[in-house]
């Protein structure tokens, strides 16, 4: 099954924006992709750089942009993963992902369980912490298990997925540095956050994309300088072995061709699910044990 | 805190084995390491190749081991993570991490928790699953994860660790290939194995050190020609940075210098068990959901 990822520097405009996305899904179609997934909150600026009441705004379009990449899905005929602002009622708002079928019917949602916050990154403020729990969404194209961004850094939010038989994780991202940090810092944190998902990918067996934010967005507010999206979306199979990497810096529709059957073979030859130690995993569900 | 990493091919008999791990363990101390972590079962060959049960005669000594290891670590001043064949009881063996203190003293053990049982690593045949739960042990160097090779394929073993203040994570580790493989497979595997371990000292914002056997061991039944255990022991940092690694295919004492006030700092830019989703992670409870 042939995958695109779609990484794309966003336009200081939604129009302008979703317009280069559905051309970019246009051409991934044509190139045999079944599968679409795109960025995190990739209509617009990242947002999330500063708290500012005026920006639950641009939630206010979800039921349109839920029309619209339904429409584009459609259009193209492939699977599609967006990555929208939800508006759910007047002060509940989730950074929701989409997952459309080629009809353009909607195969299911997931909205993001794990909500950071750190300078620069102010979601706590923005997104109430998800309430649908991990759940995969089943598809024409298999089972996919969308998480988003911050629950990456969780190997529950993987292990979960597969437990309920997710054939793939799919995790759309806006990640990026400061470019006051260090060269050594910065790498640091970009191979950590590559290799805590092919952690992932090994320890269920699983292939796993991830769609990055990328380029340079300022911080609106002057606090901080903004923050430059590292790109470098990437496909990895269920050894976590490298399968497709894009550049840090580009718009680029990568591919990668996943075969699901290699999973069964992976998980003959390390059948980590048959050994799991439940019985004694009960601390897991606790904050810390002390 | 200067730690070494002692990988080691092993002799055939046992005497000669101990003496140069005891020879190497003073080396070590006079280089100023004062914990020192041996490779999974050192005493002996990796005799899981095949079940028999004349083999577990090698758990006979257990008692006599413990006092060994226990006079070297009191001799050398050093904290000693020692990897034994428990006989707890006829007809009860355990795959045990002993850990010794600078005095010669039990600082405590693990019992491996998750068994595997895959064509040349029969453990489930000689090894009953540990039943002490996943308990860091506390020693005049810090709080050590101590989990043993198989554990390492499981990101609930490191966070269960975690949450109970672990400050290092500790795996020895027998592991390696099988000469009919490629090249390509022998490089996933390998890199599977250092990946999963980097991601779990990433989740957790902790260090890590795996060490890990070394050398051709061949298969006395015959059925399978043998295991060529990969070295590579490897020392990485809370962001998953490589610090240090071994050779594949060499004896030799891998140091390292691990700050645990790095945990802090990387702990608070990533401060992921702030958010972990405890309410919704009743599933990882479960074998599979179905």
């Amino acid at each position: 099954m042939k995958i695109a990822l779609v990484q794309q520097i966003v336009k200081t405009d939604k129009k302008s924006t979703i317009e280069m996305t559905a051309a970019m899904i246009k051409e991934a179609a044509l190139q045999g992709a079944e599968l679409v997934v795109l960025q995190e909150l990739h209509q617009t600026p990242y947002f999330c750089q500063y708290e500012d009441t005026g920006l639950f705004d641009l939630a206010e379009s979800y039921e349109e942009d839920v029309a619209y990449w339904a429409k584009v899905a459609k259009e193209n005929g492939v699977v599609l993963v967006a990555s929208l602002f939800e508006k759910r009622a007047p002060g509940l708002y989730h950074n929701t992902a989409v997952v459309f079928e080629k009809d353009g019917s909607i195969a299911g949602k997931y909205r993001k369980m794990h909500i950071p916050d750190d300078p620069g990154f102010y979601e706590k403020f923005y997104f109430t912490p998800g309430d649908l729990g991990f759940n995969p969404v089943d598809t024409s194209v298999g089972r996919l298990g969308v998480l988003v961004c911050w629950d990456q850094w969780y190997p529950e939010a993987a292990r979960l997925m597969a437990l309920k038989g997710a054939q793939i994780l799919v995790y759309p991202t806006a990640i990026g540095w400061f470019d006051k940090d260090d060269e050594d810092e910065k790498m640091r944190q970009k191979d950590a956050w590559i290799t805590i998902q092919r952690g992932h990918a090994v320890a269920n067996g699983l292939p796993l994309v991830a769609v990055n934010r990328v380029g340079f967005e300022k911080d609106e507010s002057g606090v901080l300088d903004g923050i430059r999206f590292w790109g470098g979306s990437f496909a990895c199979g269920p050894q976590g072995e490298m399968l497709a990497e894009a550049s840090e810096d580009k718009d680029e529709i990568l591919y990668c061709d996943i075969d699901f059957k290699r999973s069964e073979e992976v998980r003959r030859w390390w059948p980590f699910l048959r050994d799991r130690r439940i019985d004694a995993y009960g601390g897991l569900l606790k904050r810390f044990i002390d």
